[in-house]
């Protein structure tokens, strides 16, 4: 359920936001876009959380890719409902990743 | 609710984890853990949710600031306890935040 990313240098995009109203369209929109998100070249996968504060994390190979992405069609008629509907307030963030590690607890076997 | 955060550039450090067990010191040990951060030398700002996935962000100046907090005393024991008990698995993603934007809906007067 962590993504998995191969080594750095790759990109992250960290968008928080804070939702105002929440409806069916919203929820069909958001696991549309994550699908269509995952089929974009340059996409490495992501991570995704909300309480009061909703964050997704998405990795991708390369700024160009990310850019393509955010000029999607689909994509910029979800962006353009998002502020027009459903966020009090969002921020993403374009980073690129210098450095990761991490831990798994091996199995008891 | 949403980190206030400087403009570029400027560091984030995406920690996204797997819980394994669920105690009251965790959720001791993470309120604590989350006001020593806030009082350290370049400490920006955070953000954090927790579906499946946990996801925080925490904001910093620079790469010393960083360092310097992961090697902080009570954070080196919090570590150690997120290996041995809490996590079944985790990630840590060290990232230059390189731009930034972001849209909040104005008030209806």
């Amino acid at each position: 359920m962590l993504a998995t990313t191969p080594k750095p240098p790759y990109y992250a995009v960290i968008f928080t936001s804070i939702r105002t109203s929440y409806d069916k369209e919203y929820i069909e929109t958001a696991k549309k876009m994550e699908h269509l998100a995952s089929l974009q070249e340059g996409y490495l996968g992501h991570e995704s959380a909300r309480e009061e504060v909703g964050i997704t994390v998405s990795y991708w190979k390369d700024l160009e890719s990310i850019k393509h992405w955010k000029s999607q069609s689909d994509h910029l008629l979800a962006q353009q409902k998002g502020r027009d509907k459903w966020y009090a307030a969002f921020k993403t963030r374009i980073c690129l990743v210098e450095r990761d590690y991490g831990f798994e607890r091996e199995e008891q076997t």
